[in-house]
């Protein structure tokens, strides 16, 4: 009997999701019991027209080069799928003979993931359903963090702490960085690793507190002031004390939720226009989530665990799961899998713990205790020849 | 007698402006004939408000971190020297016996040094006055290319590239990426390694092309008609016909040339009011110029070696010139030092050549024979599964 096997990705990809795939492809290539492979070409989209993409035979040395190819390799889309997509979802797992589906995603490809597993389950199909976790927003339920938010983590931080040695270094104007991360702060909390690797001022505004902008630009012109420089790092959806974006883009994606736009370019604006400061407002958007050198060694390697294990699970006959994160910190930091079942993931948005903003602006030593060891552990310890010792 | 010597920063500073720095403190402790190392703080403030920095006895171990610390450890500014500073920078080079004065920086930066020269003469001054070259714009003249240019372009080069790779996996928008240039379009051309590594249709606009919006809105419409993700790489400088910024942020900068904002953020906003696509605008800005985990190590070399070199030119007596760089690219590239005279380089910009754009958006293999040795040569090969082969 054929055991063939059918992976997608949904939303936007991160700098380790094809370290999952590949993961999964050595996996179900050790296995032996895995007949064909196939992956749908730019996710939902493949599986509703049918086109899959026959990974069987790819050559082993072209899939180890997922390691280090950003995106995905097979396409992703927003597409949601809805109750009238069913059929032609069916039709593409009978037609192919598939036996285990994986989706790799965040929290809305969780939940078609678990509408997939009810609905095989109605419809008596012979096939697991496993959820692979992706997103750099970490804002999954249950697992202790998900891959893809470590590299995005150490992105926001390596970079936020070089521009602010820049920043301090030529002190002519604020510098206002944006990172990504629409409703929850994880990935601009991690910007404050700035602060512990630099002495340049910075003030931190995350989504989850509304900002007040007569007092944000107070505190910035109290701050810049102080004459060694600023940087203010914020969340591309900062919103005001209306619960409105700063600065919308007037856009909504696939899965109906508004994007934001132009934070920093606002506030950068405001600087200028209200403080009289001169300000510059960087946004590298979509790069924190494909730049491969800033990638966190632990999470590529949790990203390609997490692809082996949905393997196995397949394999061991488990269904309705999502591969989650075990962690450990106590002394040094470990990890280990284990299966959440995928109707408690669905939907559900891990929220940033408001008691890791200090006084509104500043992140505190608990969030590091969590996120270090995620960004990858080492950090380079700068020089600063303008303070006496010259170390930071 | 004292032999001290004084080095400023000027300008911008790049990723490896501190390996310059380096470079000379090794040269100077290494030579036994230095007494004093004194750096100015801040550049050219430093020198008028007497504030120097004595480097002479920090620990080996502290100048050492100088190789991965990005900006400027000693400080920068973009204030211009004029006549009327003059007596204070004579005082300043007298009061701490100064022999030799090393002024790093770009095009202003060298027209200064050159006149400091010019002055120290007139003044009769027992003093060696050396240009170090760094702009991560390339556009000094005589020199091959400027230290900072490469890791910009390495930057540059590859961020495209993982850019492209995410616009092609996923695409459901036309991704706009600003880079660095206000007049010279050396990094946005770089940019066009994304091309070389990816199969993303990529369009480029370079700042010495002025651009007819219609033309750039018809030429996009029908790239991302082909569906496979559409990459569009400017620089911040770009004009419009009317040879007029088509985003202007309304500032001017210290050494008097206004400051371009926003190009990346206006096309976007056309893409998606005219053409009725989606569209991001990613804009990286400094930290193009900041980020050490994409420094070109030949880069980095070389701008440790100019460092060096300066010293040994002041040592041996030379003064009145930049160091500069001549490079083989026949077989393996190659490149050593030589004397520019200051007077030759000052205030000359070195243009991007003009037969290098093809059809007004392509850069010509011409451009990446004279780059791709300074972006650090080695650059990987990703993996495409949704083409056949999945190698790119």
């Amino acid at each position: 009997m054929a055991f063939n096997i059918l992976v997608a990705h949904g939303g936007g990809p991160t700098a380790v999701i094809n370290s999952s795939l590949q993961g999964l492809i050595e996996a179900a290539r050790t296995s032996r019991c895995v007949d064909r492979i196939y992956a749908a070409r730019y996710g939902a989209e493949g599986i509703l027209s049918d086109d899959l993409i026959d990974l069987t035979d790819v050559p082993a040395e072209v899939i180890r080069r997922l390691h280090h190819t950003p995106a995905s390799a097979i396409g992703s889309c927003r597409r949601k799928l809805t109750e009238s997509d069913y059929p032609a979802v069916l039709e593409c797992f009978r037609k192919h003979d598939i036996r285990a589906f994986f989706y790799n995603g965040g929290n809305d490809s969780m939940d078609t993931c678990n509408k997939i597993n009810q609905l095989a389950i109605r419809e008596n199909l012979d096939i697991r359903v496993i959820g692979i976790p992706k997103t750099i927003d970490n804002d999954l339920n249950l697992t202790d963090h998900s891959p893809g938010f470590g590299s995005a983590a150490r992105y926001a931080g390596l970079n936020a702490a070089e521009l602010a040695l820049d920043a301090s270094a030529l002190p002519i104007h604020v510098v206002v960085l944006e990172l990504m991360g629409r409703n929850a702060g994880w990935i601009t909390a991690a910007g404050g690793l700035a602060s512990r690797l630099t002495d340049c001022e910075q003030i931190i505004y995350l989504p989850e507190l509304l900002v007040d902008p007569d007092k944000m630009l107070g505190d910035i012109e109290a701050a810049y002031a102080k004459g060694a420089g600023l940087l203010v790092t914020v969340s591309e959806g900062l919103c005001g004390l209306d619960g409105k974006p700063l600065a919308d883009s007037g856009l909504v994606d696939g899965f109906g939720h508004s994007v934001p736009g132009g934070t920093a370019e606002y506030i950068s604006s405001q600087i200028m226009s209200r403080l009289n400061i001169r300000s510059r407002a960087e946004k590298p958007g979509l790069i924190g989530r494909t730049s491969m050198a800033y990638v966190s060694e632990i999470d590529r390697e949790e990203a390609y665990q997490v692809g082996c294990a949905a393997m196995e699970y397949a394999l061991a006959g488990e269904t309705g799961c999502m591969v989650a994160i075990r962690a450990e910190r106590s002394s040094d930091y470990r990890s280990s899998l284990f299966q959440a079942p995928l109707a408690a993931v669905a939907n559900v948005e891990k929220k940033f713990p408001l008691e890791w903003i200090e006084d509104g602006t500043h992140i505190a030593d608990a969030f590091f205790d969590y996120a270090l060891p995620l960004m990858g552990g080492e950090f380079p310890q700068y020089c600063n020849l303008r303070t006496s010792g010259g170390i930071l």
